[in-house]
Formats: structure tokens, sequence, C-alpha cells
């Protein structure tokens, strides 16, 4: 079935709904990252796969918005699907609101499945269609469904319980301490509908999600009783055994009921006002709402002692991993036939021999020269460049383990020598990963007032990176994790010891090259600073991987950088020389030599 | 009257309105920051004269709300009024929305004038009530002002035209840029209520605040006419022949009639939604709103050549004034007999002897010793300590000129030496203060960003400072100005050049002192820097007063941060030597010595 006649297709089911327009976002009632097949919606009626962009479709037009990192791909799957691009942010484009409110006439409806759009984001769309005369209809069933006859059904592989040894803490305490936070708040029952936060809250973890260990479900919380709503198929009897020992299994779809009888019942309910999707708030009408961050958010944020251990554990056996790659790497690309997605692939395959290696956290960025400009590149088989021994090779990838997720990215020299304007960039991407490595800074601040300090030594030559510096990084869940964060804005929560965070300024020359030095750092009480009354904390790094020295001019390191990459290199040697074969050991010496 | 009869004379007024409790918050109808003698209402109903805080009478009890600067004053200040002091922020004291709501019954009502409330704070208050069945009743006359007989009148000082040599920019060129903003938002009309962005759009002046060089007025804006609403009687013939150019002169009152006018024609009317008056949106009812920042604020805040110019030349004479009075200070204070107030007066009359003074900007902070930790210390007779020669002494003051506004923070070492600890921490306030002068940012970046450079030396030895570390200054206008700062949030707007703001870290040891160093710096371009496509900013200090070196550890400060200091003590000596006496003169080469 072509785009056209899926197109087609709905319009037929919008006439028979009575409405004008219809917006098929890319979104999933859980406002995952990844979305599961199922409820790839936009994609199925647009062609366009990238991760980022909605469709309206109108009685006689249709249109994509998405951003600049997609402009070219989408050019390319809109062909000839009579789908217009709206290119966001170029001048002159009209945002979707505005289109919307152009399209649509008084008395007209713009059709959504509520289950797919925040409560935010539909508050803005009525906001913008008020002035019109036309209005925003939410419609329970997915019209995008109505016509996709083969569309896959809900993932129904079993779900896991993630024992005591990794999780650290007992569901009950969990509940225990979520009830506390809900009686602060005077909330009788609390809602949750990201998927990582159940998988924390419930130490279950699932495979419904690429590279987020999940599972679709709801979680309801109240005074006396915990819900999980699931397809029960994939809850294996001795799951559910130990799980109904804290919670009630009730199916995916029976959400819905529950919400209903919240709502007669007029309870105070808190649910996480920036997650939430419409279709929730409507059922929950009315409800006396707290509509504020999840407490869980905070909770799942900080790792407790267990957690600490397995992800400094799985960063060693990462660490091994990547030394191992960039052995075979540097051997190998002299020989030809290496590319961008073999390289991935086979680091892919030294994770997978490591200890309690469950899959990847994320699609592996793996970019050769000028890709490696392209911040969210990753090769496809057109796009996928020989590797050849020049240049610089940038690749971002990580690992989920029973014991923790990594995220690490290293930019490597793949010819003789580097030129003296690529050392002085990453020297300087050094420098500011160094000086955000070694903060220390006062308990209570925001992460993003931190950012600064990994830009200075490239705001100093005139330069700059265009994304933040790090995010935070759960344990064994989702590779990105708030609410704290290192970016350019001072939001979300106060750093506390426990936070796993990235650490990843970088440098990018349009065209060229592109480079990223990305550790996981845990942040630490600073005993030495902390006095009475005040905490200070600090940052330990725990990635473990050698940082290519080839790339770095000594003479722009201060004593106490080169300190800290001395230092930092010992560590890494201590921590996985042991594990590596002679060969690969030998390596390691060589690249973690003192400088 | 004493303050116990003027509340019963309060409750009789509040019978009589039918209202249960009255609110009387310290703002005033153009949300101020010194809030003029006619419209202190709060320090006549309840005998606080603090800057903060907000008052509440009920039929029986009644209390005041303010924050830890001022629990010593209220407590004193409150002695037998009856009246219960709410000591805002410690543990177990209910916040003033959490009291009402408790103190009210379903139906009664609180009463407020709506002039003094903003409209933010008004929804806060009936959100808090809400679940209370009470309501908020806005009340057009005053209730405080029916029992205060002797209340002064409206200031009638007559308004003042800022000449073109001083303003840089006529009227009708700053109407034309705010009709094209007006255009791009849709809007036809704009709403001015602050006082300062009036006095600069209009290029006036007047005297009608405490250390602001504003009048009491609104402005309204339209896409053909210009008003202004002021007390006629104030507006000499000369000036009112040449500001009729291009405004239309009103009553103040008829603002009223002004806005009913608008709500009767729907007109599309842009307010500054965070300083609005809660009476003003409440006149407008039936507008079509844009409640945004006002476009004037980011105008005002970007200072032209001629505004830049003055402000320099301003702060060159306020560096004579300041030098002759360091010098004068350094002799007196051997001799006895100096206090904090005296020393004080005898700045503002060095300061009175500069060309084009007008008085001055601010409440003068000087702190003697322990004084100087209190951040927001004022001397008053009671508090006045002497001077001796030893220890640690902070004045924070400036002064207004026709061309410019000055604010400058100078700690000085009364005795014969500075401890090591006072060194030390001295050093650290210096090197944070060098680091923000000398930063090198990408244009677009909000001043937030940069506020963690200039306590990074603090934080490195376990210390901090409990304040921002910088706020926009106005060209002869407010020395607090919006909405450019560099402060631990990022808010406002990005930074750009023309905007003048403070530098300001300081370190206070509770009991035993207080540090601050306080220069004025213009956000400029870099040329060296930018490139096409990007361009990048930098800091130039205009402040020209030198700094306590006997407090420096010249040990602790790079080759870098000693050049800063070496570079700025020549710049300030070049200055200032030739308008100096030889006395004064010979002081200042020392002063200004390279270390």
């Amino acid at each position: 079935m072509s785009v056209k006649k899926r197109v087609q297709a709905l319009r037929q089911q919008m006439k028979k709904h009575n409405i004008s327009a219809y917006l098929v976002p890319s979104t999933d009632p859980h406002q995952s990252e990844y979305v599961p097949e199922c409820w790839q919606r936009r994609p199925w009626i647009s062609g366009f796969t990238g991760s980022a962009g909605d469709v309206v479709v109108g009685a006689t037009e249709a249109g994509l918005w998405t951003d600049g990192r997609y402009f070219l791909q989408a050019e390319d799957e809109l062909k000839g699907s009579g789908i217009q691009l709206y290119k966001m942010g170029l001048p002159g484009v009209p945002q979707i609101d505005e289109y919307l409110a152009r399209i649509l006439k008084k008395g007209e409806l713009l059709g959504v499945d509520p289950r797919t759009i925040s409560l935010e984001r539909s508050k803005g769309i009525e906001k913008a269609l008020e002035p019109t005369g036309a209005r925003l209809k939410c419609i329970d069933t997915n019209l995008v469904d109505e016509v996709w006859a083969d569309r896959p059904s809900i993932p129904r592989d079993p779900i896991r319980l993630l024992p005591a040894r990794y999780a650290g803490e007992t569901v009950s305490s969990k509940l225990g301490r979520l009830r506390t936070e809900m009686k602060n708040r005077g909330a009788k029952a609390h809602l949750l509908t990201t998927l990582d936060s159940i998988a924390w809250l419930y130490n279950i973890r699932g495979n419904d999600v690429d590279f987020n260990p999940v599972a679709i479900s709801y979680a309801l919380i109240m005074e006396k009783k915990s819900l999980l709503f699931v397809e029960t198929e994939k809850v294996p009897k001795s799951v559910a055994a130990k799980l109904r020992r804290h919670i009630t299994i009730r199916p995916y779809g029976e959400i819905q009921t529950a919400l209903k009888d919240l709502a007669k019942k007029k309870t105070k309910i808190w649910v996480d006002g920036a997650s939430v999707s419409r279709w929730v708030i409507d059922m929950l009408k009315g409800c006396d709402l707290v509509m504020e961050m999840s407490p869980i958010r905070v909770m799942q944020a900080k790792k407790n002692d267990v957690q600490v251990a397995g992800m400094k554990a799985a960063h060693i056996r990462d660490g091994v991993a990547m030394v191992r790659f960039l052995h075979w790497l540097e051997r190998e690309v002299t020989k030809g036939g290496l590319t961008e997605i073999r390289a991935a692939d086979r680091l892919a395959r030294f994770r997978s021999e490591e200890d309690l290696f469950q899959g990847l956290g994320f699609r592996t960025i793996s970019g050769y020269a000028a890709h490696g400009a392209i911040i969210h590149y990753g090769p496809t088989p057109e796009s996928d460049l020989p590797l050849r021994p020049k240049g610089i090779y940038l690749i971002d990838s990580g690992g989920q383990y029973l014991d923790g997720t990594t995220d690490i990215t290293r930019t490597i020299l793949l010819g003789p020598r580097a030129t003296a304007e690529q050392q002085d960039r990453f020297t300087r991407v050094l420098k500011g990963h160094i000086a955000l490595a070694s903060v220390r800074f006062p308990a209570g601040i925001l992460g993003g007032r931190l950012d600064t300090l990994a830009r200075l030594p490239l705001w100093d030559a005139g330069l700059d990176y265009n994304h933040g510096t790090g995010h935070g990084v759960g344990a064994y869940l989702s590779v990105h994790e708030g609410p704290q964060n290192i970016g350019i804005r001072t939001v979300g929560k106060p750093l506390e010891p426990g936070n796993t965070l990235s650490n990843e300024p970088g440098f990018y020359k349009e065209g060229e090259y592109g480079m990223r030095i990305e550790n996981l750092i845990l942040v630490v009480e600073d005993k030495q600073r902390s006095k009475k009354g005040r905490s200070f904390l600090g940052f330990e790094t725990i990635t473990m991987c050698p940082i290519d020295t080839r790339l770095v001019d000594v003479r722009l390191l201060d004593e106490g950088e080169r300190d800290w990459l001395n230092q930092y290199h010992k560590t890494v040697y201590k921590n996985l020389s042991g594990r590596l074969d002679l060969k690969d050991r030998a390596w390691l010496k060589k690249a973690c030599r003192t400088l």
C-alpha cells in the first residue's frame, strides 16, 4: 500500500468522524524516546522514518514538520507521497500551529488520538485554534490504526524481575518512600505513565522498546494498593507470584476503568504534568489533580550503593570491550574493508562477549570524517563510509548490562598524525572535559550552572558546540534520564550524590570532522570541603577507556590538567589490564602512558 | 495615632466593605523598587519600615510577613502594635497564602486594592483561597487611605526633558522602533506602567521616587498616538510644548477611562505580564491581551553610543569622588570620630562636587567589620559603628549623573595588615571578579551562564556567596534594570553589546567581615573572535577605582590575573590622575602600582 493510498484511506476515516484534519504525532502513550513498532503511526502514514516529526492530514493537503537533522532524509522519503515537507525553524516556514489555524475554518474539527499527545501540547493547539473558531476533537480510536491492516500488536515479550543484587532496594521500600511523598503532597493516588519509572519502582525489566529494558505498562499507586497494568500474558507465573506480594496485576487495557473510577471518587491524584497524555487527563476529569514532577524521577536518578557499585563494574567490563575494539580498529583500518557500520557492529560484538550484557543502550553513532560533525548521525547502508587510515573517527555507543548502563564517546585518529588545528580543537575539548570532571561545587545547585565550564577553552578561541554538556543516565534503564542534567539552562533538580550523568563536550567542523569526549560521571560528596551545614560535591569519572593522546597538544594543558589525564589513564590501566589478553594489554599500556 | 488605633480604624472600614480581612502589600501601582511616601501604606498601618513585607489585617488578628533581612527590625518596630510577625522561610511559619486559607471561611472576603498587587500575585492568592470557598475582592478605593488622614499627596515635582546629548535617541525614533515591535506582535496598543521605561521612552526624568529619576505616570502607545498620563501641573509649559510634538499629555487619573475605552473597543493590547497590576487587567477586561515582556525593556537595556560614552564619562567622575574618599578615609580613620554614616555622608559630598551629579542611586551600604557581612545592611543611627584603624570596611554606593548611573563596591583594609585568611578570601573574590571581567562568549547566551565563573575560586575552597553576581544597570535611570543579569538562573534575555551590568562577587564571614568587589561592565563585541555568522562578545570594565591590593595575596594569582589587575590599575590611573590634586594623585599612584 503506497503512502498516497494510506493517506486516502485515512481521509475516508476522517469523513466518517466528521473531522477536517487529523494530527499524527510521533509520540506514544508513554512519551517514549523510542516508539514501539505498533505505535509507529507517523512513519507508516507518511513514509518518513526519522525520530521526530508530526504529520497533519487535511481534506486535500497534508504536511510533515521536522527539524534540521532530518531535512534531507524527509525530502527523500516523502517523494511522491503528496505530503509537503515543512522545514521547522527556517524563515517563512509556518509552524504547525500557525498552519492549523490557517487551514481550519470556523466550526471545523481537528482530530487527534489523545493518547498520542501530551496535555501541554494539546493545550497549545487549542490556544492556537481559539481565534479561528475551529476546535480540537479527541477521538478515542486511532484513525491510522483503522486503516493500518497489518499493524503489529503490542509486544508480548515476558517481563523479568530485576534481582536485589542489581536493584539494591526492595519494591516495598520504594513504595514506602513514594507514599511518604504522596502523603506530604496530600495525594491519595499517583499515576506513572513513563516506562522507565515503572520499571524502576517495581524492579521489573522488559524488552518492549528498542534499547530500553522496559515493559509497556501503567502503574497506579494508592495508599494501600499498588497496581501494574500490563498485558497479563507477558507476566510469567513465577514473576507474577513474586510481584503479587506488593502489586496487583491488571490487564493493560483496564487502566481506563481504573482512571474513571478515580474520577468518580474525585480522588486527589498526582500525575507528572510534563509527560502525561491528554487522554489520561480527560479520563481523570473530576479528580483533584496534583500536576508536578513525579517524585519517582528524583528517587530513580539517585543511585543507591548497590547500583553505584553495579554501574562501576559495568563500566569496567564496557571498558574492556572498548579497548579490545580500539586495538582491533587500529589493526584493521590499514587493511581496508572497514566501514562505519562494520566498526559499530564489531564493537557491539565485543560488548556482547562481556558478562551481564543485555544489548545496546542506543543506536551507535559511528561517524567517519565529515559524518563525525553530524551530531545525531547514524550510518545507513546508503551513507556508510569506508574507514581509511587518515583523518578522524567518532564513535558514541553504550551497552545495557544487568548491573548498569554505559554511554561513551571516543574520537580516534585513524591517520598517522593529526593536524595542528585538530590537536588544538581536541585539546580544548579535553580541557573542558577535565574542567567539568574536576569541579567542586556546593550541594543544592542545578547542573546547568556547570555547563559553561566545559565550553570556556573553546569560547576562548571563538568556538562552541551546539548541544548540552551532560544528561542523566539510568542504571540498566534509559540512557537519557532526568531530571538532573548539565545543559545550557538551569532546569531540572539539584545534583545529588548518586546521580550519574554524561560529561561530553565536543567540537564539530562541518564537512570535515567531529570530536567529542564523553565519560560518565558520578556525583559524590567532597568530604574535604564539606562543613557543618554546607555540603560540597564533586564528580567521580566511572567510564574506563583511554583518550587518544595523539590528538592532544600537551603544551596547551596546564599542570593540573596533565595530572588529571595521567591519573585517569593510570586508573583505566589498573582497572582493565588484568582482564585483557597480552596483546590488548600491551596496547592499553601504550595508550595509557604518562605524558 | 498609634499603630493599634490605625488598625482599629482600618477594621471599621473593613466592616463597611463587608470584608473579613484586608491585604496591605508593600508595592505601588508601578511596582517600584522604592515606593513614594504617598503609597507607603504598609509602613503606615504597621509601623514596620523595611523595604519588603506584606500585612494582613483580620477581624481580630493581624500579621506581617517579611524575610530574614528584617527579622530583628520587624520585631522591634512591631512591639506593642498587636501585629504578629511571621518570619518567612523559617520552619513551621505559615506562608501568607496558607495563613489566608486558614483564617478565611466559606463565603468570606479578602479585600485588596488591585492597584497594589500584581496580576500574578492576585492569581496565586485566588488559587490558595479556592478550596476554602472564600474569595478575593478587589476594592477600588484603598482602605488604608480612607483612615490615613494626613497622607502625603502624589509628588508634584516638575518633570524635565533629558537632552539629546545624554539620551542619544529621539522620542520619535524610539516610538518608531516600539511600533515595529507592536506590529510584529499584532498589538494595536502598548501600556507601560513601570516608571523607568516610561522615562526612557519619552526622554523625561522626574524626582518622584527616592534614588530613581522618574515621574509617576502611565504611558499608552497606539499606532498613531502616544499618551503620557501624569499630574498635568507637574509638566512645565516649556516641557509640555516640546513633549506635545510626539505625545498627548493627559491627567494621571484619566488612565482609567483610557483603559476602559480600549476594553470597549476590544483592542489587542500588549502589557508586561510580569509587572502589570491586577487593577490594569481588570480595567482591560474584554481586550485581546498580549502578556509578554515589554519590548522597551530590551531596547532600554541596550545603551546607544551616546549613552555608552556618557556612562564611561560618569564613571570617570565617580572614580574621582571615590579616590578622594578613599584617600580621605585612610587619613581620617586613624584620627577617630569616623562612623559608618559619617563615611557614607562624606562620600556623597565628594560625589556631589562632580559635574552633572543628580543624587545617589541607592541607599549606601556602609558596613564596618561584622556589618559588612550583612548583605543589605544600611547603617541607622542606632547601628552606626565607629570605624577604627583595624579590620575591614565594605562600602557599596553609586551616583546618578545626567550622563549615567554608577554602582561600585570597594572593600578596604582599615588596619595595618590583613590576616592570611582575609587575604586568601579576598584574593579568591578577586580571581572570580577577573574571570568574569575577562570571559569571551558567543552572542545569544543568557548572562546566567556566566555566573559560575565568578564563584569557582571560592567553591574550590568550599566557600560561596549567597547572591547573584550581576544585575543590569540603567543609564541615568534605575540602578537595578532588567532583563539581562548574571544570576544563578538562566532567565531574562541574551546579553547584547551596549548592556551595562554589575560584576560583584563577594565573601561574607558572619559576625566578622564582608568582602565584595563590584565594578560595572559593558558588553562589547569581540571583533577578533567574531566570524561570519557567529559573533563573540566580551566585557569592558567601566568603573574606575583602585582595588585594595593590601588584601591580595599575589601568590594566588596566575600570570593572566596579575596582568589583568596591573592593566586595570594602569587604566584607572590614566583616566583619573589628571583630575586629582597632587596629594590625591600621589595616593592613587601608590594604590595603582604594578604588582
